[in-house]
């Protein structure tokens, strides 16, 4: 049962000298996420925005930049090359690649140090680790061309492993609806005013994307027992929300660890109830983003049953 | 810089079919620890038990038993397999073959699944998972021969990741003694009366055996910065000793983060000053062990800085 929930990150933004990358078509974005092992199942789409669901989770396009998220055994990097070689490294203003916490990262096509050397055949940049080998951490390569991003260019990624209570146990069941599912987590309230397109995986698994002009979020369940993640992402800045929509989501469904990521995000070291913050580590890169990773943990001693293997 | 300090540990016991193991010549060491791409590097030697210097950790032989420990990318699954071969699996009455937390699993020659499927061609056994995943674990196989182990057939293992202070900092400098390390470390004290054999790597690490009667004990020091390990074994009951010797290690090493590993120990759940016990994980096995994993961490948020890669 197990599967690897834990994602694959890519963001490129071109500049003028790259077509609007709404014009291309459906081919080439078949052909990028097929250079993840991932296919296209639906889409939605507003007049900023097309959002796809994936068979592997989500891909995101604006007329200036991508994002996209593939889980399980993807390989990611190679999308980003295909996007590399197809629009051409010169029109390419900034590209972030990053590899969040695996549960088993042997069995990954590749490792992310495999991964930067790939991306440098293709363009030039950083590679940083965010947090201990031995706990959780954090993978991002990026570029170091010239380019300014807007201080208001904020993400905000929570990483939540080992759900538990009433909401995990629905997500684990014999039957569900993307309905239901979207009601127990109170989606329509946190993330108000999106158009959705969710679907549901077989045997287990949810997804979701909502875009609301130019803003989306996007959130991933994968439930099974012992090796659960749920990811939540947006580019709303919800610092502003009158709700802490991480903290509801934390309390809907009871992570034993999550991380929170942010880039230009106002979140940063934001204590969450009932969790103690493990390790913190942040840095700022020269084109504009403040990049913070925090792990928590929830603030009690785990008593664990031995697993069978 | 990267070393996988982090063992794999053997430990076998054989009935009164098989030969009297300390009668065995040194080709058949030689060959065993060779399985695991070990070299034995020097020995010491007393009416009990013959220690074993390796170039990849320790083994240790008994008449009726053996206990081995390798590190770095080496292959003691292989030495299983040779010794259960060579000595005939009708002799052997337990085997207990363990991996602790590694930095880099993805660097292994072999996943733990990969050991317990190549064991089991050669001995049936139960094998588990004691911790999360995404935290730190550790695997155990154990056969499920008829075998009843004594209550005071104790083990305790000490493994410390990011070790800190002024005794690390030695640990990594430029120049190092075996004498100073063991007298920073307190040795004489903390296991008195014990012969030791000591060995100082090139650029960095540190390997102690010491034995006393039946009794050992074994200390291996990876001091490298972002991955440093320390790994402390004994079959004494240190919950008799007047100093509290894993305690005082601790102290003096400072690690971010430790797991303490017992089999019929009395240490379980001890807790650890300035320490929070993040998960806790026991179980009994027939063969008359007591098995408890648990693992601590500072109780402080620790700020990390990002790592260039």
């Amino acid at each position: 049962m197990f599967f690897e929930g834990s994602e694959k990150k890519l963001e490129i933004i071109v500049d003028a000298a790259a077509p609007k990358l709404r014009s291309l078509d459906r081919t080439f974005w078949q052909g990028l996420v097929a250079a993840s092992n991932a296919d296209i199942l639906s889409s939605i789409s507003n007049d900023f925005c097309d959002a796809y669901l994936l068979s592997e989770s989500s891909l995101f396009v604006w007329d200036d930049r991508i994002v996209v998220l593939t889980c399980g055994a993807s390989t990611l990097v190679e999308s980003a090359c295909y996007f590399i070689e197809h629009i051409g490294e010169q029109a390419i203003s900034y590209v972030c690649y990053q590899r969040k916490n695996e549960y088993y990262a042997h069995l990954q096509a590749s490792s992310f140090g495999d991964d930067v050397l790939r991306l440098r055949d293709f363009i030039g940049g950083q590679a940083y680790r965010m947090g201990h080998l031995d706990s959780h951490h954090h993978y991002i390569f990026t570029t170091d061309k010239h380019y300014q991003a807007s201080p208001l260019d904020t993400t905000n990624e929570l990483l939540m492993y080992h759900i538990s209570g009433t909401v995990a146990d629905y997500l684990r069941g014999e039957h569900q609806s993307t309905e239901q599912i979207s009601q127990l987590l109170q989606l329509e309230q946190l993330f108000s005013g999106f158009s959705v397109d969710q679907y549901l995986f077989s045997p287990l698994g949810y997804s979701i994307n909502g875009i609301r002009g130019a803003e989306y979020f996007t959130i991933h369940i994968t439930p099974q027992e012992n090796s659960s993640y749920v990811s939540v992402e947006t580019n709303i800045d919800i610092s502003l929300n009158q709700v802490d929509i991480f903290a509801e989501l934390i309390v809907l469904l009871q992570p034993n660890s999550c991380d929170i990521i942010g880039f230009n995000s106002h979140m940063a070291n934001k204590p969450a109830l009932n969790y103690v913050c493990l390790s913190h580590c942040a840095m700022t890169l020269e084109q504009g983003y403040n990049i913070h990773f925090s792990h928590y943990q929830q603030d009690c001693l785990e008593v664990l049953k031995p697993i069978l293997l």
